[in-house]
C-alpha cells in the first residue's frame, strides 16, 4: 500500500499538537487587530487562478481531471475575487489561515501541499495600514518568543523609477527577478546574470544605488529626487512605528503585482525572512472591481519547524491533551472509574479510562506511554469511600481525594 | 468572471464566526475524552481511496489530472491508512475535523466541498468503546443546547445473521442498501423494492423483525436466538451507558465495511440523524495490518446550520472578533489612538482604529457596520488628559477613563 502522495504530509498527534498551538496563537494576532476570518474553497475556476498566476506559478498549479478547476496555489488570489464580488464596509481586514498547494520539485521544508497565514486590507490607500501590518507581525513574533524581529523596508516604487530613469523600464520584471534570487545564488551571480540582460554600466548604476550603505535618511536623501512619493510613503511609516525598521533598497520580493510599499521579516540576519508582503493596489481590478490593498504573510510552516525544534530542547513534545487517565483495579470498577472521568470531563478536565480490560501496569504503561501527567486508581477502596487515588507522574506523590478535591488540584495544577 | 465552482462555497466573516464556534467546541469535546488530533493530506493515491470508496462513492471522487491522485472523500478512509501504517499506543483515539470533497449534484444542504469532525478508536473490541462515543456525543449535544438527544442502536451482527438465517446472505448488500432509504424513499416504497428483490414472504418476514414495535429488552429477546453475540454486545452497551438508548433493529447505516454495533443520533424525531458511526473491524486490513475499530461522525454542518438559526433567531451575527474601536476626532491624534489600541491589545482586547483618516461619524459608521460593542473617542482634552471617551454602543452610556480603567470594565464587560 503506498503512504502519501509525494511532497505531502500526513501530521501524528505529536506533530499536530505543535502545529494547532502555532495556529491558534497568530490567528489570535490577527482577531486581536480586528482582522475578519474568511475561507474560500480549496479549488477555483482555472482560469480565476492563470490571471493572476505569473510564469513560474503557473506551472505549479494541480489541475484537476478536465482542467476545468484547479487548486489554489496562494490565499491572495480567491481573496481578491471575495473582495471583488462582495461588499464589505472598508477597510476589509481580512485573515486567512489554510492549506495551498504547489506542484513544486519537494525539497527540505518545501512542500507540495502546505499552510499559510495571511492577513490583508482592502480599501485603505493610507501608511498607516502598513504600519499596523508591521506592528502586529512584530508583536506576534515577539509573542513567540523572539524579541528583535529583523524589519525590512522598500517601495516597488523608487525601484520601479529607479529602473525608468535608467532606462531599463521594459526590462524591469526580468531584472526584479533576478535581484529577488540574491538570497538563493548570491551577489556575484546576481551581478553577472544583470550585466548579461543590460550591460556593465547600468548593472553598476542599479547596484550602486539600491546596495548603498548607510542610515535610513541617507540612503531616502540617495533616492529622494528620483521618487519623492515613494520616498515619503516609507518615511511616514518609518515615523507610525514606534520601533526599529531598516530601509533595504535592493529588497525586491519576487511577484508582479506589488505596486508600493513592500517588506520583510527576519529573525536573525542569517535566516531567511519569516514574513513578508507588500502593497498590491491593482490586483483586484483583475477580478471586476479594484481597490487598494496590502497585506503580509507569515511563513507559518518555518514557524511550526522553529517552535516544535525549540521544544525538542525543551522537554519532550506533547502527545495528547488528556491531563488524567482514571484507571481501574479490576473490571468490576470500571464503572465507577467513568463516572469519575465524566466528572472531571465535565470541570473541563480532558480524562480518559481503560478501554481494553488490562490491569493496571498495562494501563499505567498506556498513560505513561502518552506522557498523561496525572494517573488515578480506582479500586475497592476507592469506590467505598467514593474517593481516587491520583498520582503526579512527575513527581511520584500520590494522595487520596474525593473527585471535587482532584479537579481543584488539577485546575491549579500545571500539565 | 466565474465565482466559485458548482457546490462550493465561500465563507464570509460572519459564516466563519459561527463555523469556527461550532468547529471549536466540537474539538474541545473531543479533547475533552482524550482523542488525539491528525491531519492527512487533501490528496490520496487514488488507488488507496479505491480500495474502499464502495459503488456509489467512486464515482463522486475528485481526481486530479493524470488520474493518479484524488482528493480524499471522507477522513476514514485516510485514517485507516495512517493506522494500518504507523504504531501507535493503542488504543489509538483520534479525532480529525477538516474538509473533504465529493461530485454529488449539489441539493440544498449537500456540497461538493464540506467539513466532517470524526473521531474513531483504534485497537479496542470492547463495547466500553461504543458507550465511549456515545456518551461524547451526546454530551457534546447537551452542549451545544440540545438536552434530549434520540440514541439508536443497532447491531449489523443481527442484520446479518437475520439475513443469513432467511437464506438471503447473496443479496446481503443490496438488501441493506434499500432498507437504508427508509428515510429518503419511504416504508412503501421500501417494501415494494425488497419484493421485486427477494419475493413477498422473504420482505414480509425481514420487515416483521426488524420493523417490530416493543421495549428494548422485547426486540432483542426476539432476536436473541438469531444473533445472541450481537444481542449480548447492545446489551453491554446499554448497561454502560447512563442514558436512554432505543434500539432499532431497522437501523442500517449504509457503508458496506461495518462489522458491529451501528448507531444515530438525532435530535428529534422529525430531524434526519446529527450524528452516526459504527464498528468496522476489517477497514484497517485493506491497508496493510488489520485491527479493530469504531468510530462517530458528527454532521458539522448541519450542526454549523442549526446553530446559525438559532443565532438569528436570538440577535444579530457577529461580524467581527474586535471589542473597542479607538477614533481619532483629528489627523494629529492618530499617533495617540493607535497607541491606547496597542495597550488594549497587549490586555488581550482586540482593538481597531482608523485606517482611513474619516472624520468620526465615518469612523462611527464603520464600526456600526460591523456591531462592534465599544467606540472610543480619542480628541485633544483626552490626548492632554491621558484618557479616553469610552461610549458603549448598546446601552448609549459613555464615560471618561483611562487606559487600565478601560481595560478592566472591557474585560469584565461582555461582548
Amino acid at each position: 500500500m503506498k503512504s502519501t502522495p509525494k511532497g505531502m504530509r500526513d501530521f501524528l498527534p505529536e506533530d499536530m499538537i505543535i502545529r494547532n498551538q502555532v495556529m491558534k496563537q497568530i490567528e489570535e494576532s490577527y482577531r486581536n487587530y480586528g482582522y475578519r476570518p474568511i475561507e474560500t474553497p480549496a479549488m477555483e475556476y482555472l482560469e480565476t487562478l492563470s490571471a493572476k498566476a505569473g510564469g513560474e506559478i503557473e506551472g505549479e498549479i494541480f489541475s484537476l481531471e478536465g482542467k476545468e478547476l484547479a487548486l489554489r496555489f496562494d490565499l491572495t488570489v480567491p481573496l481578491a475575487r471575495v473582495a471583488a464580488t462582495n461588499s464589505f464596509p472598508k477597510p476589509f481586514k481580512r485573515y486567512c489561515i489554510s492549506r495551498v498547494w504547489r506542484k513544486e520539485e519537494p525539497q527540505r521544508g518545501r512542500f507540495r501541499e502546505f499552510w499559510q497565514a495571511d492577513v490583508d486590507i482592502i480599501g485603505s490607500k493610507e501608511m498607516r495600514s502598513e504600519a499596523e501590518l508591521l506592528t502586529l507581525t512584530r508583536e506576534m513574533l515577539i509573542g513567540f518568543g523572539f524579541p528583535k524581529p529583523r524589519i525590512l523596508l522598500n517601495n516597488r516604487k523608487i525601484m520601479t523609477a529607479i529602473l525608468d530613469k535608467l532606462e531599463l523600464g521594459e526590462n524591469g520584471n526580468d531584472i526584479l527577478r533576478i535581484l529577488d534570487k540574491t538570497d538563493k545564488i548570491g551577489e556575484v551571480a546576481v551581478r553577472a546574470e544583470l550585466k548579461k540582460l543590460v550591460g556593465e554600466t547600468p548593472t553598476r548604476e542599479i547596484l550602486k544605488l539600491i546596495k548603498m550603505e548607510g542610515t535610513n535618511e541617507e540612503k531616502l536623501a540617495a533616492v529622494e529626487r528620483i521618487c519623492k512619493e515613494g520616498v515619503e510613503e516609507l518615511r511616514e511609516i518609518i515615523k507610525l512605528c514606534n520601533f526599529e525598521i531598516e530601509v533595504d533598497l535592493a529588497l525586491v520580493r519576487g511577484l508582479g503585482y506589488y505596486t508600493g510599499p513592500v517588506f520583510e521579516v527576519q529573525l536573525s540576519k542569517e535566516m531567511g525572512s519569516i514574513a513578508g508582503g507588500g502593497r498590491y493596489d491593482n490586483l483586484l481590478g483583475a477580478y471586476g472591481q479594484n481597490d487598494c490593498a496590502t497585506g503580509i504573510s507569515i511563513g507559518v510552516e518555518r514557524m511550526i519547524t522553529l517552535m516544535k525544534e525549540r521544544k525538542t530542547n525543551e522537554q519532550e513534545n506533547s502527545k495528547t491533551y488528556t491531563v488524567v487517565f482514571v484507571g481501574c483495579v479490576k473490571p468490576e470498577f470500571y464503572d465507577y472509574s467513568f463516572k469519575v472521568a465524566e466528572e472531571l470531563r465535565k470541570a473541563g478536565i480532558a480524562a480518559e479510562t481503560d478501554l481494553n480490560s488490562r490491569n493496571l501496569r498495562k494501563q499505567m504503561d498506556y498513560a505513561n506511554s502518552l506522557c498523561i501527567p496525572y494517573f488515578a486508581v480506582v479500586g475497592e477502596r476507592e469506590m467505598k469511600e467514593k474517593k481516587i487515588t491520583l498520582k503526579d507522574m512527575k513527581t511520584g506523590t500520590e494522595e487520596q481525594v474525593n473527585v471535587a478535591e482532584a479537579i481543584k488540584k488539577l485546575k491549579g495544577g500545571s500539565c
